[in-house]
């Protein structure tokens, strides 16, 4: 950690400082240039209030040398994390597209959607059971009736399984689903992901809408402390002033975390643009730069399919992509 | 509801969509203009889906006329609620105080810092004893322990206690606590607000850091919905592309929020901006704009007597504080 | 235009405004619904004054019905405008690659950039004579001189030049230039906008770091409406709370201003992210959601070349990118 | 200037990077730490391009010790700045009430006005006369004949005339105007401000949609180096992903700029909310948190009276707040 003293600071100040700092058992090393003192510190920094110091009055800033997440840094694991799920692979070269409506609301509606995008090759299936909404007066998912549907399509197609999780009290509904997902909305629930980190189940970890890619590597870090290293990151958009999309899709993220960490990093396109004609464009771009998997909502609601659907595609739109994202991928992997 | 289609929709397709919404009960009024068709729904539109509808190839938009939150919205209930914690009010012309330490870290620090905040006037005292840290590495908190020493602190002085909690799981921990604060990382934590509406006491919501006042709103409701109408809403930043501060301050939130909702609005000026010698012109201006109360970080930790201090003010800085902001807030309602 | 009035207007207050707005030559249609009345205004509404409407005491929201913008919008255009430059073309299924240094700085930087940019199949060449830079002690460009060195590079090369303008007082040094640039920073220089409308020369009109794509097309727009119908949109990244790059791209815009508008739409992956490691991925995902074209830094300089480099490419880097980009284009246009 | 390097550099592209640096005629001194290796940068590092070093494959980050706005710079001219018009004097106590129509409409409308809030006490006046507008086909102001109808007024009234340019070659128009206005799009037209730095006349230079404190201050160098000392900085509101106002006022920024700078700020809480119901609570709130001034939209139009009002006050809601700004004014300063 590097402490950088503003101009002209009096030696006595400056003393008091680096003694505080050295009984704090750290290794204090003073760089004393024509214009700024730098104070390096030497030794054990993981328990030192950055942000306390940097409050100093003293203190021009401070700056963390060393990254503060460690199982997932890229720097200490230099390989790419493979997440498997039954027979399917993501990261290290494997691309995922995972695949199923918004809402699990039926039997017939469940197992129709996995069968569809089953036969237009994809991994996994996602459905909503447990569904985070703005309001409270609004449909809150079929809950552990929804997972019960999503096993009875997994039963009928064979994919493995992919839902979201908004509370510790339901992990137990969860035992026998295959990919656990928290939701932009509980990225740091701090107590959630250090649950998840205590199980041994792939967990699908959504980017917050206002979180740093700092922030979302800090939250694997609170799985990964646990012992579970099964983590995807997922960029979902970022809440920005724009407002024709119903979020900003960050895709420069992908490159950016996949320099950062080694675990695989999936898009979602259709909750970052809330419009079913954005996310085939999307979901090629993503595929371009680099993704280890898409996560696209596919619905076979005969009202999107009279008129146009929201953020969800028909099924033969979602085959079409697929095939076109793969062709994508062969290119960029050449 | 009003759909307002596209220019130029063909007959047959407007007829479907009309068709289709009264199967769902609704009576439709179709307004043919020279440019656009408008369609008003009336009935109860509670359980439209308002996205889906507005992503149909045919909808220009759809705005809800009626707005969604009903327990906190202020045409519903146009006298100022008070929310009474012990013999303190808050809202209605009653303007709350609450001060303490970021963290209870002693016996000691904590009820040093509460006599000197009463001495002061404070009305409340706050404390984390539950704390969100974004690294799994940081200090998360003395937990129940802290709870402990934060009564201590009330047996002291008197002063009920506002404490943050962050899971479902350690409610049984809270029972004998005065306010309980909802942070901004759980704002939308909607089985915690859930919860939290079955029981029978304040809870201090604080604005997420990316949320409009529409979704604050929402997240009260969820509260309110479920029985427990003692909310105080809490304005303490929002993050921009601001750099200067940790967050930008969105203080007209605070006129704003009174226009919509009859629920009590304070305001942290200490997390807001994260700089000590900010907090006491912000606290002024939320007092100048009519804010019902601030919650403020007093410590006593000799490095930051010594040197300036983080977020923290000094004793002796929120004793000036107070009475200037007195002062302010004797103007503004005359 | 549609003007949706506030619940419980009286109907005094109501007729008041109705009059008013029959005043200023508009036929108004009157719809009540069970719970709120919407004006539709019939004529000539370019006039009215939205915001002042909207701001009314009795009046919920206003909502324009046709866009505002005319020239640049699909709705009147249905079909691709293509932007010819000597014998480049772009837009309309013409993709085109610009490449080149962020400044000119002599005439072998330039002629050598050229050359080697023009071997990897370049359009058109970029380089900044006037630099808009944050602060006045910075490096400002070469002006005059460098438009002359760009004229130098293309007569080597054959390449037509595109460089920005900052200033009206410029132009008479533009004569001579393929394609004006405007850079983010005066997107809203209306004054500048409207010069270049009355000149017959295609403009490369840059997104501003807040500006939404409504205001993009309003800017084009200020161009198209004095007549110079030649306009090339480019987006470049907005500023967000993100700090990782030194801005978004949000390329959701491409498909989204494919919809609005005939104009053509190009990417410039360089200024977006800042950083040279990033113009690859994203320039390929430019290229995979259907923009019209790439600009792109290029550079020669030993010192990049030694180390890594800042957002610009070497020309080998450049060269295996152009042909990867147009692999990706053979894929998405198939 | 500190340069920090990444862990683990070879040793031989570090000396590589320090010869370089040492070309440029800087002393360098190393030092090595555990984990890092910093540089210290002395000697003349105003021309040394920080942002070409920071992307240097082996250069972690890169710090500015010395800012780099020099004659704003509080630092350097410890005292606050006093702009003086005519006899007001703004800055180092002096405080200032700017008010006045968006728009000149008519010689009767602006002075009608300018009486009206000199009998409330105003300093000085405003009225738009060239008007920046997202649309072409919006109102573009009275130009000319506007500055001449604030004249007008101005004779009537004795109240100086503040009013906004949009491009150096309206520059003769500005003879006899007291202050010349740089709006917010225009706050990095760098052109501009420069021919302002060469003007002996106060200049009001606003904070743009998307820029930073130290743009702003950037902005004011470019002033203030060509000689023209007399700038008032102006805070209007940002734009965020807040939705309910126009912009989100950031009042942080104003006990932000005192610290960083001498020269005076004032705030315009008509423009950064948008709404005239919270223009008197914002206005009470820069009052409190420091601001030197408040700039006030201000309009007669029977149609507001009428009914409510834009972001504009009437004459009396204008003569109300101006008194209680006062006194929320003489506590603060106490």
């Amino acid at each position: 950690m590097i402490v950088i003293l503003k101009n002209g600071v009096q030696r006595e100040k400056r003393d008091q400082l680096v003694d505080w700092l050295k009984e704090q058992g750290l290794g204090i090393h003073v760089s004393e240039g024509e214009f700024q003192t730098v104070l390096g510190l030497i030794g054990d920094v993981s328990n030192v209030d950055m942000e306390l110091i940097g409050s100093l009055g003293i203190v021009d800033s401070v700056k963390r040398v060393s990254e503060s997440f460690k199982c997932c840094n890229r720097k200490f694991h230099p390989e790419d994390t493979v997440v498997e799920v039954g027979g399917v692979k993501v990261g290290g070269g494997h691309f995922a597209m995972i695949a199923g409506p918004c809402s699990v609301e039926s039997e017939e509606q469940i197992v129709a959607v996995a069968k569809a995008v089953k036969a237009s090759g994809a991994d996994m299936m996602r459905g909503g059971a447990f569904k985070p909404r703005t309001s409270p007066y609004d449909f809150q998912g079929l809950k552990a009736t929804g997972i019960e549907l999503l096993k009875l399509a997994r039963a009928e197609t064979g994919l493995p399984i992919v839902t979201e999780i908004m509370s510790v009290s339901h992990l137990p509904l969860f035992e026998d689903v295959d990919v656990i997902q928290v939701g932009a909305r509980n990225m740091q629930n701090f107590d959630l992901l250090r649950e998840l980190g205590k199980i041994r189940k792939p967990i699908l970890l959504k980017r917050g809408l206002a979180n740093t890619l700092k922030e979302l590597l800090m939250s694997a870090e609170y799985i990964m402390a646990g012992g579970n290293e099964q983590v995807i990151l997922c960029e979902r958009g970022i809440r920005t002033f724009d407002d024709y999309t119903r979020n900003t899709l960050d895709l420069a993220a992908v490159p950016m975390l996949h320099e950062l960490t080694h675990l695989p990093v999936i898009v979602d396109p259709s909750h970052a643009t809330g419009i079913a004609r954005l996310v085939r464009p999307m979901a090629l771009a993503a595929a371009a730069c680099g993704s280890d998997g898409l996560i696209i909502e596919v619905h076979n609601d005969p009202l999107h399919a009279l008129c146009d659907g929201a953020q969800s595609l028909r099924p033969e739109e979602y085959d079409a992509l697929a095939r076109d994202v793969a062709v994508v991928r062969g290119v960029v992997n050449q």
